[in-house]
Parts: structure tokens; C-alpha cells; sequence
């Protein structure tokens, strides 16, 4: 028989949608193949629950977790309903360990590149932006201030499993994360659309080739002056057209790619 | 007393929500301050329609619309809905003359970078896509192929008013599209995640110093072997993490950055 949205172990992990009840437990939930696999790679995985719908379409990789010991249980779809943040519930979610870690102990390898998000709200753009980290080859993302969850349901799907790839640190004192980039030989630069000074004129000026920690803002709001105020350089991406602005993950991209092309020494 | 949703005068504009009545009518919707404000100085508005709440909210606006000779016509909420593409209507829609032109005259005055979207069937990519070209300082996007029509709904706000910026042209015919930019003087590389050569590699060579086309394909089916065949180059952005991809806009984001910063001779 398929557990129900009424099984006690179900019951336990949709707690595990809410900040609440992640935080206490200390694990949330990756849902879908894609996620479910990096997980299983890359993070730890206590069980996994699946429609049979999902079970005979992703039968490799339920086979691959049976085989790392991890405990696989068949639900309904009312309880795949139960468990998922999206519209269309992909009736397969994993049970994970948070992926966070102490700040000191996510800058201990002294990454020479580093992001980090300043009240982002919008999970899809904070997973967007750990997902553009990853790929530029970001050796950790730090999560400050206000910013969304990194294990929000949105957040974790919208990083495409790079949640799971990169150290990932939070800290609702954006100062204390300012300080450990510091104290981790890491250069502040903010990107920040009012800014005078331009990428292209940064990284002419070979200030982009140390290790540097990039600090991100909201879309909507930017950065606050008291945190402009602790970083080393203010940058903007230059507008050459009539665009406005670009939006957090693009612009992440622009910043962070041009870091890492100037940190190979081009 | 306001237009309601049976006011004739709307039920033509809302028939504008569908791309077969924008086509016939040479017409589409613009939704939200925003877009109409882009649309009043870039574009051709014929008339506005206002709830009482958005109207009281935009009065600068509506000012500025009645002074430029555009007729403004106050609507029931439940017209504005009648309206909108997106879940919560922003009670502001002007109805303006589409903005894409033949691609001859798109490519006019031979503009050094072009952007040209080959299959892209997800509006918020191709509207994102467009203000990044933008703000990269493109000359004009293509849409080709089975793109989605730059006049949807959900593509126009993403654009966040650059459909209104740059010259755009469509063409279900990649191959017409891909020529016309080599007519007009433009070397044509293609972006796509299995190339051999990286854009650094590409950046470092210095083919990226002269007017380019690039051609990005849909995130899921990337550009077919065909398209790829027509090209000059092919390009991947370097993933230097463990992330399998980027997502369109962020990949279209840094490849155009690259080619902006190539193209100033830097």
C-alpha cells in the first residue's frame, strides 16, 4: 500500500516545506529527478518517496538510490501533492540534510571567488544566482541578511541541484558575512546599477584579478548604504543600449564570469 | 460609466491576447506602467485603458498619454482582467502597432552585434533575452523559427520594455534570418553547450572583435545540426564548476557582455 498524505512519515516531511520546520529538522526536500540526483552525488539523502507513476519513469535512478541505502517509498499522488511547492508535482522528492554550513567552515578553503546574495527575496533568483556561481566557478555562496532559504522548494529547482554543488553558507547579519569574506583574503565589490564606476573599467584596472567576494542585492531594492558602505569598489555592469537594468541573474552572470576570466590571468 | 468586458472597443483589444488576432490587427496589448511608459516614447500607442484604482495610481502617465493625442478610457476591474496575460492585473493596458519590422530593414544600419533567438518557445527567456541584447547595446533580436511571437503577453514584460528599444524582426525561416545577417556584414556564432571552443578561447582569438550575430537556441533543445551548420563559429560558455548548464538569459548574458567588451576594443 502507497503511504497517504496521512502517513506519519509523510505528515514529517511536508513539514519540511516551511523555513520552520527545515530549520528544526535540519533537512529539506529536493524534488524531481534532476535534484534528486545531485543530491544523491553530492549531498545526503535519508529517503526518497515516489509516485508509481514516477517510479517506472526514473526506475535507474531509484535503483541507484536503493543501492546507496537509502530507503525508497511509494506514495500516492495526493501525498506527491502534499510534499511539492511547484504547480505540477513531479511525484518524486527526496528527504536531504541541509546544506548550509558555518561560514568559516564554507570559506575554509579560501576560494578565490565567492557570491554572496544580500536580502534576495525571490527564491527563483537566488537559485538562478547559485546556479550562475557554480558555473563560473564560484567557490561559495553566501546567503545574507533577509535572503530567501537556499532550501526553498523554488530556490533549490531554480539552482538546477547546484545547491548541493558549492559551499553554501546564511547568516541573517550581513556584516558578520562581510567580515568572514574578509578575514578569508577575499576583496568586497558590489554590484550596484548606480554605480560609477563600470565592469569594463574594473576590470581594465586588474582590480578583478584577486580573490573577490561579489555582493549581490535585490531586484527590487539594491543594496543598502551601510552595506555599500563595507565593501571595497561599487560597480555596475555597463547599459549600452536603452535598457533600464538587467536583472539579478544576468547581471550575476556578467559580474562573475568577468572575475572569473581575470582571476585565469586573460 | 467604464468600458465593460463586453464593450466592443475591448472585446477587440482583448482579442489581441491571442497571436492570430495581434497578426490580423498589426496590434498588441502593453500591460503595466512600465511597458507603456517604454511604449509612449519608443513605440506607436492607439488607445489606453485604465482601471479607476491604476488610474488614480499612474496620474503622470495618463497626463503624458492624453497629451501625446492617445485616447484613455476607463475600464471595470473585471475588463482589465479580461485584458491581462498575467495573474494579477495590473489595470493598465495600452493597445500599441507591433513593433517588428522586415528583417532588411531590422539590419539596416548594419549594427555590429545582433541577437537571433532560433526555437525559443518560452516567452519570459525571449523577453529576457531581448533586454539583455539591450542593455549589451545590440543593434536588433531576431526571432526565428518556431520563436515565440516578441508581442506575447508574458515576452513583453519581460522585456521590461526593450521590445519597444531595438529594432526586432521575425522569421519562421531560420535559414532567411541567418542569411540577411551575413548580408548585412555579420559573422554568425552560434551558442551552445557541447561546442569545442570556449569564449575565452573565442574572446582570446579576437573573432569576437567584429560584428557579430550570435544565435541562441531553446534550453531545452539547444540549436539543431542544421542551424549549426550555417554558422561561422560555435561557442560554449566555459563551465568552470560542477553546474551541467546555464540558463538562456545568463549564457546570452555573458556571450553578448563578450562580445560588447570585444566589440569597443578592449
Amino acid at each position: 500500500m502507497p503511504f497517504t498524505e496521512r502517513t506519519p512519515r509523510v505528515v514529517a516531511a511536508r513539514a519540511l516545506t516551511r523555513r520552520q520546520g527545515r530549520d528544526k529538522a535540519r533537512r529539506f526536500l529536493a524534488e524531481g529527478a534532476q535534484a534528486i540526483r545531485e543530491a544523491l552525488a553530492f549531498g545526503e539523502v535519508h529517503e526518497l518517496f515516489t509516485t508509481a507513476t514516477a517510479a517506472a519513469r526514473n526506475a535507474d535512478l531509484l535503483t541507484q538510490a536503493t543501492a546507496a541505502g537509502v530507503p525508497v517509498s511509494e506514495i500516492t499522488d495526493k501525498a506527491a501533492t502534499a510534499l511539492s511547492e511547484t504547480v505540477t508535482p513531479q511525484g518524486l522528492v527526496a528527504v536531504c540534510s541541509l546544506v548550509d554550513q558555518p561560514l568559516e567552515s564554507a570559506l575554509a578553503a579560501r576560494p578565490p571567488l565567492v557570491a554572496v546574495l544580500v536580502g534576495v527575496s525571490d527564491p527563483g533568483n537566488a537559485g538562478t544566482v547559485t546556479r550562475v556561481a557554480d558555473a563560473a566557478g564560484a567557490g561559495a555562496v553566501l546567503f545574507a541578511g533577509d535572503t530567501v532559504d537556499p532550501h526553498n522548494g523554488k530556490c533549490v529547482r531554480s539552482s538546477t541541484g547546484s545547491v548541493f554543488h558549492l559551499p553554501i553558507a546564511r547568516s541573517r547579519d550581513t556584516a558578520t558575512v562581510l567580515t568572514a569574506c574578509r578575514t578569508a583574503g577575499l576583496r568586497l565589490v558590489a554590484a550596484d546599477g548606480h554605480a560609477s564606476l563600470d565592469l569594463d573599467a574594473a576590470t581594465d584596472s586588474g582590480s578583478l584579478a584577486v580573490p573577490t567576494a561579489w555582493v549581490f542585492g535585490s531586484e527590487a531594492h539594491g543594496l543598502s548604504a551601510e552595506v555599500l558602505s563595507l565593501v571595497d569598489d561599487v560597480v555596475k555592469v555597463p547599459l549600452h543600449g536603452r535598457a533600464e537594468s538587467l536583472n539579478l541573474a544576468t547581471a550575476a552572470a556578467v559580474c562573475l564570469y568577468a572575475s572569473a576570466r581575470a582571476l585565469r590571468g586573460v
